[in-house]
């Protein structure tokens, strides 16, 4: 199996997290993300371990909220330890509203508004990640107003290419985010940000893509941004107390891709940023990784049920399901590779060729183009494996179709985290 | 202007259906969607006329509600003496919330749960259009539970290439819509629709793709469906009542695209249905059209702030907004085209490259690369054009971020169709 919280049980159906999934499916309905709780867990600590082990116990994992975003993530992240980011008032609130420490939140994006920042600063935030000047004076400004020394992390962009999907690649020069190093806009972001008042710079962040699953992008990365430290240092005596390596290590979708290995990636970055502090005469900063796709993707899957079966040609057949784009946006998005499981036949021959299809109206609704599962009949259960990141976090409601719940596993016990959308909530703002 | 419901005033202002529309952003904050009641309703009357003149007043506009669903477009679809359909049961549950009349609704989708399909009975909808025979089999079922006789269409792939954007192309073979007349399959649901008891064929429904300008594919479909319809008379001895030619009538999104005449590819279709219709010496059916698209497209804008302006070489400016993919996903999925304007300074010369870039935190989320609009200034207002379909509906709240209230215009009076989200509706289902 594709992951060891999935296995085959004595009633021959998909067993996640210990629990029969066709059985999640009966008691709660479909289309149903299921997440594994203790998955979720371990990979923290084995984040929050590999980091204090290598990088010290200045160095922490943010959990990338964003990835998957709700009240139940943020008790989970808090109880373990973990940072988080926040890329919205609407994240900020979520983690706030269960107790999340304000001062191990991180403010992201290359737009916050006015309100957004202010709220910010009044729950405590520990830092922003600052995008641009424009946004360094509003900061600046606002903390002013306030009366507090706002603590910041200028967002560089450092220009490494980590050869992954256009769309997830933001390390580049022709990127939204960031103030970059090689055209001078970096530096000078810098010298603005030690002349604020209110600001109190505490170091750089950058990220480099998605699906990374070694160490030399980051490695590339911290040499880039130490020698950027070094000059900093060597023109405005500044020292970066903190560097912020983003996020973007990678998920095993399907049997090909590869599996991460968090300890080596871990270690061979700190190994890379001993030695090039030590050639670039740096105090070695904190590092902080961001983490999220790989905490939690690999801890979901989906639960449909099969609504109708269209073979057309012999080698054309559209399997519609109760789901699809308003669930998993994935696919139709970035043509994103999934796994798809018969999750209650499961020992049954894969010798079947369908096209699992949305139920949207929209001929573009598909979660996968001629996949291999065995030959399905009405009724019957698919699941779609790693889909625990930005799947319910992407959610829509086009087509009016109820968000699906969240449902967690804790030790075998399932319990709601995310209830499932009504009809009346559809209509809550409707006037 | 790209429209005549636009304008600009003596502020230099951006005016939307009469209205100033930074004013109604300074009102209601951004992102803000604006529709033009009016024009709305101009629309419907429009095909309505049309379809009675040429068609016979038998014939009916379907309002496709997908494209924009919520209570009060249903409420003017239901003044205006539409027809509306319907692809789930959120969209229909809104639709009977405003006491929209069921016997006008059809409902469509490849996919209609049993649940779905027992509200439907229960509110005496007018049409299912059944998609395939798996469904057939199920509404024949459930309407045998209920004691009733359902009026249904089956949903026919005539094998018409529009010649559109692949994912919205629906007439082909490889479609997961429909039963395609060249296999057999049309034939064959056709004949166990007629055997089955408790539901009553009505005739015949087909789509040939979508952003259409010319009758020309409806006429195409016209023919092929008519020779269809007729060898199914000659074996089954079934007349069809109703021939539904489905929607995919083009909207003006910048200015090299054409402009649909309602009134010619009406009056076209109808020329060429009488002629088929009398060379196969069949009876004329009644036609539907669904237009949703066509009705709403242009009778809405959306209106952001801008946030950060990046130069990062002579040719790339990124210039961040409060809103994107989130309010319009149209760019991240079918790369989109829509027209941009510098709503606050309308006259400023037109003499600037900007990349449209949304507020969430994905490179991918940009609304426009390298558009031409005035040099922006942060706290500018940027007015998306040509925003009244598939924007709200296909809205998420993706990075938590609000979505965007909907406010109509009704002969120069501005009032609120849909409340804007706030942080406490993000959390009303998390646990």
């Amino acid at each position: 199996m594709l992951h060891s919280n999935l296995n085959i049980n004595d009633l021959d159906h998909l067993e996640f997290a210990g629990v029969d999934a066709v059985e999640m499916a009966k008691k709660y309905g479909t289309p149903l993300y299921l997440m594994d709780e203790d998955r979720i867990r371990d990979r923290c600590r084995e984040y929050i371990r590999c980091m204090h082990t290598y990088l010290g116990e200045a160095s922490h994992p943010l959990f990338a909220s964003k990835a998957c975003s709700f009240k139940q993530m943020y008790r989970i992240a808090k109880e373990e330890g973990m940072y988080i980011d926040v890329v919205s008032g609407g994240e900020l609130h979520t983690a706030v509203s269960v107790d999340f420490p304000a001062d191990r939140i991180f403010f992201h994006g290359n737009y916050k508004s006015p309100a957004e920042i202010r709220y910010s600063m009044e729950v405590g935030l520990g830092y922003i990640v600052v995008d641009n000047p424009d946004e360094l004076h509003l900061v600046d400004e606002l903390a002013g107003e306030m009366g507090i020394r706002q603590k910041i992390l200028l967002r560089i962009t450092p220009g490494v290419d980590a050869h992954t999907n256009k769309k997830i690649n933001t390390g580049l020069v022709d990127s939204k985010f960031g103030a970059t190093i090689e055209t001078g806009h970096a530096e000078m972001i810098v010298q603005e940000a030690l002349s604020c008042k209110n600001v109190e710079l505490k170091g750089f962040h950058c990220h480099v893509g998605s699906q990374i699953f070694t160490a030399t992008p980051f490695m590339e990365a911290t040499d880039i941004m130490i020698a950027f430290c070094k000059s900093i240092l060597n023109r405005y005596g500044f020292t970066a107390e903190i560097l912020n390596l983003g996020g973007g290590l990678g998920v095993r979708y399907i049997k090909s891709d590869p599996t991460l290995n968090i300890d080596v990636v871990v270690r061979q970055i700190s190994e890379e940023l001993v030695r090039i502090c030590k050639i670039m005469k740096y105090p070695q900063p904190a590092i902080f990784l961001e983490p999220g796709r790989s905490i939690v993707a690999d801890s979901g899957i989906t639960m449909y049920t099969v609504g109708s079966i269209k073979q057309i040609t012999d080698d054309i057949c559209y399997v519609a399901i109760d789901g699809g784009m308003t669930d998993n946006p994935r696919y139709t998005l970035y043509q994103a590779e999934h796994t798809f499981l018969l999750a209650n036949r499961m020992s049954a021959p894969v010798d079947f060729k369908a096209t699992i299809a949305g139920r949207c109206c929209e001929s573009g609704d598909v979660l996968k183009e001629r996949a291999w599962i065995p030959k399905p009949m009405v009724g019957d259960n698919i699941a779609t494996l790693v889909t625990g990141a930005y799947n319910y976090s992407m959610a829509s409601n086009y087509n009016r179709i109820p968000r699906a719940p969240v449902v967690m596993i804790r030790n075998k016990e399932d319990y709601v985290a995310v209830k499932r959308e009504n009809y009346d909530d559809l209509l809550r703002n409707d006037v």
